[in-house]
């Protein structure tokens, strides 16, 4: 079992965007940082259920597949699954619809906001726990019965379990453009290649994919 | 005539170290964070006047001999100059002995401690004024006579000619190293690739070359 973490950031560090308003609540940053994985076909088929066979199918597609390849559960922030956006709404059940890409069992670091769990027809269950990284992990790697647990997110939960050496392995996609403000992935990192192997490959769309591997 | 940069950064955007220490004045950091550089043959070459025809042949070394091509004049701060270390000593010549690599004029910002030039005999001459980045690039551009002028460094000085719009190819040389502190490169330089083409390539040694080349 190991603890896998892939993550869309810019070449300054930025694995959140800034630049929302109420006209463009999503803003233009967001699919720019994320822009070669959205346009893989991976993403299209597993994420958007587009069945067509279109997308690209170079490096990017390929981080896109092994993303998905082995993972027995996940773990993500209460930001990630919505909980910061909608904290009174018990009927809200995540940002992704009826058929959430997860497949597996997905822990939801709750910080007190607790609520019953919630189950998917296509295997995902999203559970809510108020725990510390090491517990999270426990349970998530039960559940996953020998695969892989992928921490998903956001960039604060993902660094919390780095900064506690919880993480086997860290894929960033490196898109080059410049964000200038928001939360950046590598605070306090410092020495994180002490002990792993960190190997880079360039896509054909110009995204860095560096990846850094407990030896 | 274009303005060009390079610098070694890390991963996490610093491009200065911060571990010296009195028992160790240059720290550990800087030698990672230049290993792949020093190690070409180029740099052996040309900065350590090593004739053995030692030192990597490679990517890395390609980019180390496109460094030294057509440049006429150089400009750089205060800092890279020493002038920080050493203000009150009028006899300072640089770092870098009596035969410093540039070979072309070099005019160092000063901010305030102006002094006479400094004439080598290898064609290097360091010229100190206190002008901005436009008057500096000026005299610069004339003494280059149609060749490319570089900002060699340090970082503040090359994000201060970034922010005027004043370079027009940056190159860096990412070391697969999280520092974790220092001076960043990327900080406000939000959007720097609007209007560029930015190309990647991963060197043997595992350092990440991207350059951003003005359109």
């Amino acid at each position: 079992m190991a603890v896998r973490v892939d993550l869309n950031i810019s070449l300054d560090g930025y694995a959140t965007t800034t630049d929302q308003t109420p006209e463009n609540p999503f803003g233009d940053d967001w699919g720019r940082l994320v822009a070669a994985y959205t346009a893989t076909r991976t993403f299209r088929e597993r994420v958007l259920g587009d069945r067509s066979g279109e997308g690209t199918t170079g490096v990017d597609d390929r981080y896109g597949a092994a993303y998905f390849e082995g993972i027995g559960a996940e773990i993500m922030g209460a930001g990630m699954f919505g909980l910061h956006n909608f904290p009174d709404d018990e009927d809200w059940r995540g940002w992704w619809g009826e058929e959430p890409p997860f497949r597996v069992p997905v822990f939801v670091l709750t910080h007190g906001r607790a609520r019953p769990s919630i189950e998917f027809d296509n295997g995902t269950v999203f559970h809510f726990l108020d725990v510390s990284p090491e517990e999270a992990l426990a349970r998530a790697a039960e559940a996953a019965g020998g695969e892989d647990v992928r921490v998903g997110g956001g960039v604060t939960t993902v660094r919390s379990f780095l900064a506690a050496g919880l993480v086997d392995r860290l894929h960033v996609a490196i898109a080059p453009i410049l964000l200038g403000r928001g939360l950046s992935l590598w605070e306090d990192l410092r020495g994180l290649e002490d002990g792993r192997t960190v190997t880079s490959e360039v896509a054909e769309s110009g995204v860095v994919h560096v990846t850094f591997a407990r030896d």
